[in-house]
């Protein structure tokens, strides 16, 4: 097979673990003989320092022409406690979202066995848990016109969703809890909320044609709660870019660490993907960030984009060997973690590699 | 003392979990020598069963002349399911939190000792937690304009924010935030958010005036997250109408249960005191709910509208006791539980009595 992959390193730890997911797709190559060509692009903080653009035309081109995107990371705490930013690294991810019909976004929660004990949650509540969050990705408040008033005292963003794009994500969704666990717990504020209103009555609506799919509708506030007191109800969970977003992140603790959970966004155009953690500039360059995320955003890819399993699951076979040989990286460690194996980004993309 | 309290029981296992916050509040008055008088008054579904009417009249003109109120649960799943209802038990709630302007919602995550193990989370993540969230209860995507397009396939809130709703509520957190641990975690979302641009903006300013108190800024993502991996790091945490809801529903993970959590929201006129927990219809009228939610948002009441410090304290202490006693309502209750221990509503309403 001949793919064609662009590297979007991004900000902050982003370059180092991106290195480590590239470094798998060359051997996964070599190995089973495909054709991986590789091209490498600047967005974010990396993109406005070299550009003023936080997501420069080059980069939009080589993203539409090529036929998957890996990406790192994106944010910088410059902009962050700077509210008054005209110009932030995230619009760059913002934009190309929506410029790709990134409409919908796979975080599945894979949970390691050798990671039980790194969760802050009990092993007996954890064990078992497998979720496949489907997030609304191009819409929501993230999108929706954003206002500030000219005493700039009053500032706005709209909330808003139409049923196409309601329809889309939750096709998407029940056609994978069919293959799954046949359950879909379908996340709003429709107790409040005009939006989640629409998102609930076009849920229903979809739910009709899948009469072999459980469905359960559920409070948002309500869900962030049974997401840590019971994760092991959810099979498929379908939620708005926003709820999406503090769900996944919550439940990243479920695999112990953020630093362990990949995402694919999928949609019209090239599949991207990319680890769910931030940039964290607190430990940039300092070879602690664990490339593993990003390993298994090539996994997905691997998968999801190109069709190959095999390939994809020798990735995730050698990160299970990896961490049953005892190795971790400082964020999944724990009290009983050998310290002679606790590894740098380097020796754990080495690791996994070998 | 004289004071004049209303009980709004509301929906569900409202009407049971009300009768015993009640009843400590009349023991506690003769126990004292204060005189307290009551009221009753319908909300939610009851009320628009009643008069057609989620907050009746009546309702609103008792709330005004009480010096306190007393509330239940609201909600009902008939509602829930029917995304086009014109008239919802939850308008009787938003409303009467915006009619008496109670735009500060204190929740202190409490932590008992004896229900470390009713946690999802490990003891060893849990204790030592001491968290009070000051959630803003009367602005945000909750109050701002909803819309429905003609053809019903467009639908949006606005979420909205203006400089002075921001300001008042932080002063509040800030203020307790000085007489506790001196830390406050201020939540948004503003590296998307135009609302929590503002959010920031304002916050940074006040924490000028409060130079003793150590400010952090965190993202909505990250918070669900840290609360979490490590939830002692908080101390009071202040953020928006809906990242509060979703975060405090979250975090009464870490006192157990939702059946633990009580709240106080104030602001401009009379202090309305409730459970966090929701009107749990699939439980209710079964003498299954836990009371002392209700039974600590009376302490919360005596506290923080009377000023009656040493009675709130009688009563943590009396559930205090009881939990030392074994005693558990089936939420709480655990593997280790004494199984003639656990008490449905009623026993644990008196147990905590005597
Ligand atoms: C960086 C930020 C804009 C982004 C989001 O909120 O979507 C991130 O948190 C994510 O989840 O991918
Ligand atoms: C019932 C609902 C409208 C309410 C809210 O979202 O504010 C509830 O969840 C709460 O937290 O008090």
């Amino acid at each position: 097979m001949k793919k064609h992959i662009l590297v979007i390193p991004g900000d902050g730890i982003g370059p180092e673990v991106t290195t480590w997911g590239k470094a798998v797709l060359e051997k996964i190559g070599q190995d089973f003989g495909h054709e991986f060509t590789f091209d490498e692009a600047l967005m974010g903080h990396a993109g406005i320092e070299a550009t003023g653009n936080p997501l420069p035309d080059e980069t939009l081109a080589k993203a539409k022409a090529s036929d998957a995107i890996l990406f790192g990371a994106i944010g910088h705490i410059k902009y962050d406690n700077d509210p008054s930013a005209k110009v932030r690294p995230e619009q760059g991810l913002l934009k190309i979202r929506k410029e790709l019909g990134l409409y919908a976004n796979l975080r599945p929660i894979m949970l390691f066995d050798e990671l039980l004990d790194a969760s802050s949650l009990k092993p007996e509540i954890l064990k078992g848990t497998d979720i496949l969050f489907f997030r609304e990705l191009t819409g929501d408040v993230y999108f929706g016109e954003k206002k500030r008033s000219e005493d700039r005292n009053t500032a706005s963003d709209l909330m808003i969703y139409s049923r196409y794009e309601v329809e889309r994500i939750a096709i998407k969704a029940y056609e994978a809890a069919r293959v799954r666990g046949k359950r879909l717990c379908s996340v709003d504020k429709a107790n409040v909320l005009e939006a989640s209103r629409l998102w609930r009555e076009v849920v229903q609506e979809i739910a009709k044609q899948y009469p072999d799919v459980e469905t359960e509708h559920m409070f948002i506030d309500n869900a962030a709660m049974q997401l840590v007191k019971n994760p092991k109800k959810f099979d498929v969970v379908l939620t708005a870019n926003l709820f999406g977003d503090i769900l996944t992140d919550e439940a990243s603790q479920i695999a112990g660490s953020m630093g362990m959970l990949a995402s694919a966004s999928v949609g019209d155009g090239t599949g991207f993907f990319e680890p769910i953690h931030g940039s964290a500039h607190d430990i940039a360059g300092q070879d602690k960030a664990n490339p593993l995320a990003s390993i298994l955003s090539v996994a997905l890819m691997l998968e999801i984009s190109f069709g190959l399993k095999e390939e994809a699951k020798k990735i995730t076979d050698a990160i299970d060997e990896t961490l049953k040989d005892g190795y971790r990286t400082g964020d999944i460690a724990d009290a009983n973690t050998d310290k002679a194996k606790i590894l740098g980004t380097t020796a754990m993309g080495q690791k996994v590699l070998e």
